[in-house]
């Protein structure tokens, strides 16, 4: 049974190939949505008195070696404590014995990396042809991943508008990223619309942050923050407005996230949704012309854990 | 983060003192009771493939320092590769940050002891004045657990039945004993009901040993084996018969163990069972003569894992 601590995790993912780890990904996706992998309900506990939330994702793809569940959770009080609000770990245990193999003390890290490959490998099959602008909503950690993996996943980046509310973060991810590409900040979201016909968000928002009226024709959005049944960053009329509407996970999205609010606000008629894994095997055509508007709901699902963790585990015993 | 391993557990469990043990799992259940413990639904993956099934129980209770997850699974092939069928671990994880604090590497230690430790405390709590024999179904790892924690809880034990599928199995359990007090081998479950009025069911059955008729007047059943919505120790009837019913547990009881059944098979009136922590609290009477036949379903709370989780851990720092 193998410890593997987080300066080991980031040495081994430095030594993975980023296109790698966008096919181990998609693969996961396909492979949900084609039920070869079991996956139950999220795990769900909460502290309110701390500001507290943990959610645990497990499941495993048939025939395969491994078993995973992953905790993550978020403390958002940590930052006052100079701790990061991700914590958490991965596990893998075999599928023949349920032996433990390897706990991945991985801080959150690996959460936020699967979380953002999915959002490259999304990016890169939704987006329209030309994208003009990338608009990044919200400035946390997970900003930084997206921009980072759209990178490493060959998408050309070149501007970048960036929204959140603390002027403070909003500067730093520009510096960060400002010897890469041209990176704007935008006063508002409404501003940043205007430019982008890419846009992530990833904020723990629980009030929508864009309407439809923000958005242009021929813009994909992919909503990364809402993973419960209380975060909400599009208003419910963009998933009205679009002509394609995808969930990572038909299942979840039916209860936490951005479709959960659209169906429940009547914009969106059940069963509108596609699974994303239909979309990336080609069951689906995805968006049929750059005028389309265009939305992926990305709550996190467990095939992604797995994804990250097994190729983690891997390069680790292949050392 | 402290990993502790699996000789370490044993020798910390080993200078801890069982009455200290059993106090702290009766709080356990009168926390969770009372409403002081947040305890999630029980997180279940099954690998039909594999002849396993995994529990993922987790939760915490206010005020305390960690909240606490529990994976622990029934590979029920692994003895045949010369394993046990139990495998998992403990995690604790601070309330005020969720950072990880200790993972237990027990190996399903923990939940057999602390699954003992309750049946140790339900015989002492709800069996008659005097108990002529104790019944013993089932000659697995359970088995031979809850017979040692009832010994070590100071509980009078002088003659034993043991009846189990396997002769070979219930010989060694004999012998394990035998120094201790008299163990006799029941040549069915009838015969064991017999000659006892403690009974103890520790199997994996998917259909009942012992009926109604089995069971003298003045009987204690504690029911410890099934836990899953599939698993049935004893038949309906007897839960029907019975004068006082307890759940460690009223929510999972609705769902898995005895009590869903009885319940499903019309024999139990729902909201008919007590739960454990409110006779324990006093709240409940319990039994109220010597002539009653009482049952207690016991399907494995999370509060059980925080209670042994957080003294194993105490005991660790404490040295």
């Amino acid at each position: 049974m193998d410890v593997i601590r987080r300066p080991k995790i980031d040495d081994l993912v430095a030594g993975m190939d980023p296109m790698q780890l966008l096919k181990d990904m998609q693969q996961g996706f396909i492979n949900y949505s084609q039920g070869r992998s079991v996956i139950p309900p999220v795990g769900e506990l909460i502290l309110p008195e701390r500001n507290g939330e943990v959610h645990i994702k497990y499941g495993y793809t048939k025939q395969e070696a491994y078993y995973c569940i992953k905790i993550a959770s978020g403390f958002y009080d940590n930052p006052a404590l100079n701790l990061d609000s991700s914590q958490g770990m991965m596990l893998l245990f075999s599928q023949v014995t349920g032996a433990p193999k390897a706990i991945m003390l991985d801080e959150g890290y690996l959460t936020n990396l699967r979380t953002a490959i999915a959002g490259a490998l999304v990016a890169k099959a939704m987006s329209p042809t030309q994208v003009t602008g990338v608009g990044i909503v919200g400035t946390g950690v997970q900003a930084r991943f997206q921009l980072e993996e759209l990178v490493k996943s060959g998408f050309p980046v070149k501007k970048v508008w960036i929204w959140g509310r603390n002027p403070v973060k909003a500067k730093a991810l520009q510096t960060h990223f400002s010897r890469q590409f041209e990176v704007n900040i935008a006063s508002s979201t409404t501003e940043l619309a205007q430019h982008c016909n890419l846009i992530i968000t990833t904020t723990t928002a629980k009030n929508p942050l864009l309407t439809a009226a923000d958005i242009q024709p021929g813009t994909h959005i992919s909503a990364i923050g809402s993973d419960t049944p209380d975060k909400q960053e599009l208003a419910s009329d963009i998933l009205g407005k679009a002509n394609l509407v995808v969930a990572d996970s038909l299942s979840q999205c039916a209860v936490r996230g951005e479709i959960f609010h659209a169906t429940a606000a009547g914009e969106l008629a059940p069963n509108a949704a596609v699974e994303l894994g239909d979309l990336l095997a080609g069951d689906h055509p995805g968006r049929v012309d750059d005028g389309q508007i265009t939305v992926a709901d990305l709550t996190g699902v467990a095939v992604q854990d797995i994804a990250i963790a097994d190729a983690v585990y891997q390069a680790f015993l292949a050392e």
